[in-house]
């Protein structure tokens, strides 16, 4: 439907080997074009705006200037990636990473799904292993639009994000081994208690984030504790931390402190504890030049406008490692997103398109 | 097979209607016996020291008499209890409980176990729904031998345990709501974090159990986060805490003082946190002057011998309600108990004998 609206809005549609869509509408000159995007796959469960915003924006955007009868100097895109949610296939992103050169064709292409299928095997069966050379054309500049996915806009009453970057992200397990006891009868200095090991560090992740401060968020969402029993002290707990920064040394920092207090921890409760890396992804920062654009375009539009980095992955992370690239946030209605009740106003997705077609053009012409 | 030992050791045996079974030996004067006893039931992968070793050392008292020829003043008595462990009918010890009135025998009777079974059918069945007279015969003292179920005496290099009192046992169940979100796009400001919560809370337990000192026990054994992933601030949190004191003041100090930092928490957090009593039992103190006397008899003994509350519930706490009761422990090998690897060096069980022999012939006889 999405290819449909391209060929109908007069774009030169390319696909590629991995299934990424390119649109292309000419400009007065040859050469890389400006372009928006984003990706149209969703989570099992997820909403409209995710990803779609993004791209059909974009297509909002050529639309409009067709309306115009506008010819800009430098060609115009709109893009979607594939896979950008890795719902079916891990890693997640992969179409962007292709189009970058930062993952190899071939492994994505063997990439086996949950169930069971070949993302090689689903594109040709779907009429998008496409011929076009990855990785052309190359960008200019690229613009993604998407909800924020968090509360910070809509709380603080902004309507445009100007989003610095994509923080780094830091995945670590833990699995703390300490001794079962009997609750009633080990006194409390005789103890090695899995589960209290698990709480400290919990707790202790909390602090690291206020001390830090900045971007630095700290997450325990996953405890459990064996035998996981109300009178037996826990023998076995297993944990997990996520840690995201913005910025690469403050990311190390708080690593570096974690498993600093997880080794004091271990000592002092006479418990081993092992950790294993699930994740690791340095912070992207985006093009200072595209950030300020945003915010000043928002300004002039007299649209509230807050720099913020963001604490979810986008194509456009992909991106910024061959262009200059920058992403527009609107407001997700009380934070919610990858949910059916994902929702943003209509009048800010209007705001943001705006954004997006000014700086387009801006970029276009420039 | 124990009612067969008894008989052939002389023993008048009676059977009550919970199923108590009550073996007496004739003192030179009639009155309330001196009796030694315990339980015989166990868990369900239990080792054999837990209960028998009281009943079996009592038997071994009576045996050393009639070798001896040796008849006391007072009447001497061996009883085992029914279903201490609770394992298949609930409460627990309902057996002592009825006999020492605290429990109604219907209510007891007509309790359904975890297969279905009634006691009351249960005892009718294996024969023993007896006819003696619940709560007969009175009894002038009670002396409970058993392992200690703890690592302390082991630990510390003790023979012998006197033991001074039961924990007063505080069982709550919290259940923390607060907000799920996603971990990487919500500012720590902006969270309601069930699963810090209830971390918070299990670091706080143990910090109570440090500044209240003595016997003060807490223990957070079960903790459950939901969704429990790794990359999503977590909404619910069930957790357990269990508090255990020989002192009724500082039992109630230490609840006193978690319910206000769970409040505390719940506020500062901006989450709800319901809770739910889970069991309350007041501390039991066993007659001082039976505690010294096990004490000066060990000591007689040459068996180092140390003064400890018990940890885990008794008979003897029953029984204290009635009579001048007490009890003597016995070191376990590692602290294991509730396990097939449960283990007394047999030199223990002689020595933990010896004081029981001692301390009911001086009973007997006073």
């Amino acid at each position: 439907m999405v290819v449909q609206w391209m060929h109908e809005l007069g774009l030169a549609v390319s696909i590629d080997a991995i299934g990424n869509v390119i649109g292309i509408r000419a400009g007065t000159e040859d050469g890389p074009p400006v372009m928006a995007g984003s990706h149209i796959d969703t989570v099992a469960t997820g909403g409209r705006y995710d990803g779609c915003l993004g791209v059909l924006a974009g297509l909002e955007v050529i639309a409009s200037l067709n309306d115009a009868r506008m010819v800009t100097r430098r060609p115009l895109a709109v893009a979607f990636f594939t896979n950008e949610e890795g719902s079916r296939f891990q890693p997640d992103m992969f179409g962007s990473l292709v189009f970058t050169g930062a993952y190899e064709l071939d492994r994505a292409l063997a990439t086996v799904g949950i169930d069971g299928a070949t993302v090689g095997g689903e594109l040709s069966r779907i009429g998008y292993a496409g011929s076009a050379t990855v990785g052309q054309p190359r960008v200019h500049a690229y613009v993604e639009l998407h909800i924020e996915q968090g509360p910070v806009l809509e709380a603080e009453g902004f309507r445009i994000g100007a989003v610095e970057g994509v923080q780094g992200i830091s995945w670590n397990e833990f699995t703390v081994t300490g001794q079962s006891n009997h609750a009633g009868t080990t006194p409390m200095r005789m103890r090695h208690d899995a589960g209290y090991a698990a709480a400290a560090i919990a707790v202790f992740a909390r602090r690291l984030a206020w001390e830090i401060g900045g971007s630095q968020v700290a997450t325990v969402g996953a405890l459990t504790l064996s035998p996981n029993l109300i009178n037996v002290v826990a023998d076995r707990a297993l944990l997990t931390v996520d840690l995201r920064n913005t910025e690469s040394d403050r990311l190390k920092e708080a690593e570096r402190r974690l498993f600093a207090f997880v080794g004091e921890t271990a000592a002092a409760e006479g418990v081993a504890i092992a950790r294993r890396s699930l994740a690791r992804f340095e912070p992207v920062s985006f093009a200072p030049h595209l950030v300020a654009r945003v915010e000043a375009i928002a300004r002039e539009f007299e649209l509230p406008v807050k720099r913020l980095p963001s604490g979810a992955g986008h194509d456009a992370q992909m991106l910024a490692a061959v262009c200059p690239a920058c992403m527009i946030f609107v407001p997700s209605v009380g934070g919610i997103s990858h949910n059916v009740k994902e929702y943003t106003d209509p009048a800010d997705l209007a705001a943001g398109a705006n954004v997006l077609l000014r700086l387009m053009l801006e970029l276009a012409e420039g």
